[in-house]
């Protein structure tokens, strides 16, 4: 059996802690697996480098940057490998570039195009232990070193754990599992035994943080069965695997929160067709990322159009806008950083009608406005006041008994 | 022209040093130059990755030490290259890997075996300015990567100009120069303008700290010239470069010295053939480095044998002997720490006689006893106490009057 783990920064933040994690990698090669582990840079070593950057460079260039910050990973990979010699067992670290981790060559959010794993299977075989380098790879065409972003880390291990065709890819991190809601907000709320790629995918991209986004959509696209447990206890965390026929299907998995969004509003633009395309073209071209998107029927011949952005391109966003609202013929353009965006994900909405109407019934039973609604098919996401955000995740919470019900 | 400059661990210990190491290295890009830019990792890096490793594991395996180590340079030269990005140059950083750097396999001290440039001569003729992790290669039958030991970014700096057949390789350190004695304990010394290979070789090998023994042994090889000097001002340095008939020659070039050895005696052994040699033979099985080997005059079919040996080696040393003594018939080991090594350095002792009687006059008239002798074709070298260093150099340095003579 081939196991692939993956250590977060936290869980490998000072040498004990690295020392820990080689004895739980020596449990599984006692159970008598092979091992690839992927490490992150120690603790908070990637935030250093970024500052030791900024010291030098007002916008370091992006080769560099990702020449640098590499160097991290170099680090607890090499530490940990020293540790796993100290309890008796061989290991062997191996860069991104080492290990086959082959990217396009887009610096800082490169995209794994293959991965070519000959020095892993061949140290596997001699009976190493292998821990490759997490967040990092090499461009296929100019061989320079690559990052694959933030989080980066969990996408290595999918891809790794689908090129080895490993039977498990778990993914320690500092919380437990994956939560019907955040637990600092909603006590009440329960760990996931299970959860289907799709429903982790929306719960990702909806404000849960404990994994990124790409590595579930990669896990997804190739049937990766991951298992998402802390490095501090031994206690069974989240399975995030296919969706099969057979798996009880609960009808609501959990409600995901995000804060990090704001939401730009372009009042009375002429409701006719191009307009809108205009609008979006012109945010794309500035490489400002769009979640949902809202417009309201027509009065007058004139319409509002509003979405959500990340809060950081807020005040870009709105200088494009109003450069352009003379062209497409808007009156006001507003951003708006107070709000909060509240989801419910479930595989089993599918299948039940009524689910949309309990959760707006919920949310106005506790007194919270909803400001924009946006669904697919496995998600219905609203925006509220940022200050409701608490009241408004346990309200739903509530209503769709997450705490009590068991799911699969 | 083809500038290739190293510049050490205190040269960039700061991100502040890395910027003006960035303006040092823009003069030359508007002088016309190419430059190929070598760096240590910076200040106290490479010592605190050693203390980690040790926190970790008593003896660290050597494979995944030198991994570890390697993230030192990584982080000095990609931070060197966005300083030159901000200064308005663009630049490639490239490890030893990608610079060609190829090793063999002994992990903490490899050899450079072959130098395959053409990722920097191809960004080279793009107009950057490369930039090359010292110290580090990459192992031509493992792939692994592999240092060269302590001050190994000297010899990657002479290998580079040596493969890429640059005009000049500038050694950039905290000191302006080779001086014909260590400043700190002669005031009197002066700052040598230029210095054979070979005058270079015996200096560095007798404790001048300037330069790695293995840069200048390889300079000498492929006939590179260094200009040894400071990285805090812009005057002329010190140039080691190949003797030729036409250079004006000193006699002497300096006094160096060495405290850092000690003296093994091994007492009345048998003056018979083979005991010498089982001696040394056990010293280099056990990887002891022996430096200066003196054998008295028989007296009553016994002799002594002296040699010195660094200081760490001594009571290794002691414990092999004292278990071979009953075999050799030796009567007595001892080790005494309380010596010095000074050594007199000049291409010229070839041709002029009565250099070394010069030398053990002077040490006489400054009451300086000499316990042992030794000597090369360009070289003097005597045991001394250690109390008796500084006024063994400063005698000798005044005898020959090197502060007063101008090298050619």
């Amino acid at each position: 059996m081939i196991v692939v783990q993956k250590y977060g920064g936290s869980s490998v933040a000072d040498t004990d802690r690295v020392k820990r994690v080689a004895e739980r990698v020596a449990q599984v090669k006692r159970d008598g697996h092979n091992v690839v582990v992927v490490v992150s840079a120690m603790g908070k070593t990637t935030d250093q480098l970024i500052r030791q950057a900024q010291e030098i460079a007002v916008i370091p260039p992006a080769r560099e940057l990702d020449m640098l910050l590499t160097a991290g990973e170099r680090i607890s990979m090499s530490l940990l490998a020293m540790a796993m010699h100290e309890l008796g067992y061989t290991a062997r670290s191996l860069t991104g570039s080492q290990a086959g981790i082959i990217t396009d060559a887009v610096h800082g959010k490169a995209r794994i195009i293959d991965i070519t794993p000959g020095r892993i299977t061949e140290a596997l075989a001699g009976g190493h232990v292998v821990i490759v380098a997490g967040f990092q790879g090499v461009s296929r065409d100019s061989k320079d070193v690559t990052t694959l972003g933030r989080g980066g880390s969990d996408t290595t291990a999918v891809a790794l754990a689908a090129a080895l065709r490993a039977d498990v890819c778990e993914i320690y991190t500092d919380v437990d599992g994956v939560y019907t809601a955040d637990p600092r907000i909603c006590t009440a709320a329960r760990k996931l035994h299970r959860v289907s790629h799709e429903e982790m995918l929306e719960l990702a991209a909806c404000g849960a943080k404990v994994l990124q986004v790409r590595s579930v959509e990669y896990a997804r696209n190739h049937g990766v069965a991951l298992h998402v447990r802390s490095s501090f206890t031994y206690s069974d965390g989240t399975w995030v695997t296919e969706e099969t026929d057979d798996m009880e299907q609960a009808m609501i998995s959990g409600v995901a929160h995000d804060t990090g969004e704001g939401k730009l509003v372009i009042r009375r633009v002429p409701d006719k067709p191009g307009v809108a395309a205009r609008i979006f073209t012109a945010l794309a071209d500035a490489n400002i990322n769009i979640d949902m998107i809202v417009q309201n029927v027509s009065e007058d011949g004139t319409t509002d159009i509003s979405c959500t952005l990340p809060l950081a391109d807020g005040p870009s966003a709105v200088r494009l806008l109003e450069d352009l609202s003379g062209e497409v013929g808007a009156e006001a353009v507003g951003f708006d950083e107070h709000i909060a965006k509240v989801s419910l994900v479930g595989a089993g909405m599918k299948t039940h009608p009524g689910v949309a109407a309990g959760m707006f019934s919920a949310l106005s039973e506790a007194g919270v406005n909803i400001e924009m609604i946006s669904t697919s098919t496995i998600r219905i996401s609203v925006v509220v006041r940022d200050d409701d955000v608490e009241t408004a995740v346990r309200a739903v919470h509530e209503h769709f008994g997450l705490a009590a019900t068991e799911v699969a």
